[in-house]
């Protein structure tokens, strides 16, 4: 393990990384998250989503949008050219799960993209349902597997 | 329990729903959070604190301005006037906790301004820890308590 | 009509009109356009909206996301409280139809708001369709009527 | 003409098409659209515009801005590096025709951002407008022209 | 004077203050500053600004549009409801002059608010002539007086 | 020194300059400033910054993140990939000065978002200390050195 913090420098203060050395390389991120809540107000989910239902398209579009937004929501996080999105949600008996992969060919990874996206499709879902499940939450928004770039593949153990 | 999405009408569609009738009062809520990491992590966020570092300056600061992103993140979420968010960080052995307020005067609840405002601190978090650990998750993103409003207060259980 | 130009001052300079001193009243605009395109591409409109389709979605969250961020698009818009959005998308022959309605109860009108939403719904359905009909156009954005405030109702004749 | 919608996939889920593999090629788009209004309307805007008046820079301005924030207001477009726009109005007797190049050397077409600039200058000049001329309208809002990329020169026929 | 910095806790960990509690009244911020630079840069805005130029309207509408975003910039700065800006410039020998009014009926005060106007609109001058003075600088960014509120009038002395 | 402004055309229409044609280089921007209080209030920073203090944390994320809004604020600015900020602050008897450098590899260069840098960090510690010393101003935001691009090394003398 590394020994130290990279955004902050020997002094403590905060800082934006330099990156301007690194490859430009094709790079890939998997992050995943769930939303738990009632098996009642997923069955509202599932019949929200048909047949012209946009319950599920609200957040598989905050996530898409969300990434996008990542270098305005995370201080010090790199504004990067991101090439692709995917969020794929998939209703379980009592939670959404949330898997997103993001595609880029610059000089960093792309896994906070990945991770905030998880992060916006989650709250949107929670956002909608809300009204019915005030207790519903966001779980174990986390990076699955990381590819490209001078580290290479890491996969989630 | 509702019955039925609100954020969506009777033929699926998504709206933003109209709350121009509502009275306006003083609400508050509280949400949380909490990242998960190694202990090692834990302890150079400790000391990356100490005395002039900015390690949990970012994460509060993000968590502050994420709060004011809500309705740019959120698609259904209305605009509205936040009159006060705290962000307070509480370092465990293998985690930091993340505990936000906010507070409005206005027409709809700030339960997803906390929420949002708890996954951008846990996301600066993850962003700054994850040199050391790509394996750091953001576990537990819920509300725990909201005041104000017709609902009045509701409380996790 | 007006003998003046509101938004710039008697040297010409632009400016954020003071609104200060008006009323905060209950208002409601109602904005439309259409998207022309090929009878095909409406065919697929349609298909591509069942029955988890996202393809409709897309417009309509873009259309309720784009009238909250009519202040950052238009340099002279007030920022303003709005209260409720809903935008429908209508399948023609040859044509998307798209109404929004936007709400508030503020200081000044909501028509910027959902013309806003018109456009950008109207731009988000020729980016869907784009790669299958590169002649899209977007036709007719207009407020169709505006309710509330000091001068009244106003109707398209 | 293509078979399939390509933002979205075969069950219908929205996504940001992965453009990694693409070449970066140099990229140009016109598009072009028109505000209609009374010629009184056009008569104002001609003395705003002089000697110092700022009624058209206001659009110009308005619709530069506008096509840097394209892959904020339409959900699925890729955040692009945008090396050049241009905005060019053109009064006639009771319209604004409103001209946008833009340019890029990047893995996408601008064609987007021509028309989010198209929209937004010609909204910012209903905003300006409005008060005198409350039934002004955005017509024919469409690409002229694409160049570079894959698919070469596309013109309006 | 105060004893404390309000945006900061006892423990030093920062925050936006409540003002839930604070009355709606209204207010107004005058705030100022100055680009310095050649005397030849100068003549070539005054140029640059007949007949139809845009040279000084870029920068009257970075400082309206800059106004808008304060809270998207300054961390700790409440949203607020902005109900006027104006922009003065006044080109002098060797500088150009910023003045810049904000108002507002709010819980807060609007003196950011006329600070990041006249910044913004410094930047976009200095934007605008950096290629013909790489040496030009912005100086006494700073309020000139403000109106409204618990603490009523101030002014410079 | 150049005859012209770049950023207007020969009728002096605002534009985005096109630099497709320019050469992808590192580039690097050294900026500074000054916040002018009194020497109380730097007393008071100097307090609050200690030992988990946020105040200065506060303007070192502004600086950072404001560079990354620069294309936002700055209308003819073009949006880059910015790869690298830091932002120092030093305590002087009755001053903070600023420094800010950014770097990237790009078409264009990076100083006007050293300068936004500067810009918000001292915005938002004048926001911080505006309470204790209403007076405070911003002074003195100019280019001290850019490296890389067609022009090569400028320092100012």
């Amino acid at each position: 393990m590394a020994q130290e913090l990279t955004h902050v420098d020997a002094s403590g203060a905060a800082r934006m990384v330099d990156v301007t050395a690194k490859d430009v390389t094709t790079r890939r991120a998997v992050a995943a998250g769930s939303v738990r809540t009632a098996a009642e107000v997923v069955a509202l989910l599932r019949d929200g989503a048909l047949p012209k239902g946009d319950a599920l398209a609200v957040a598989r579009i905050a996530g898409i949008m969300g990434a996008k937004r990542t270098p305005d929501l995370i201080p010090l996080c790199h504004p990067i050219a991101l090439h692709g999105v995917t969020v794929e949600l998939t209703l379980r008996d009592d939670a959404i799960d949330i898997e997103v992969v993001t595609r880029t060919a610059d000089r960093t990874g792309v896994e906070m993209e990945a991770l905030t996206a998880v992060a916006a499709a989650g709250l949107a879902l929670i956002d909608m349902i809300k009204a019915v499940d005030p207790a519903a939450s966001l779980e174990a928004v986390r990076v699955l597997r990381k590819e490209g770039g001078k580290t290479g593949l890491w996969e989630r153990s």
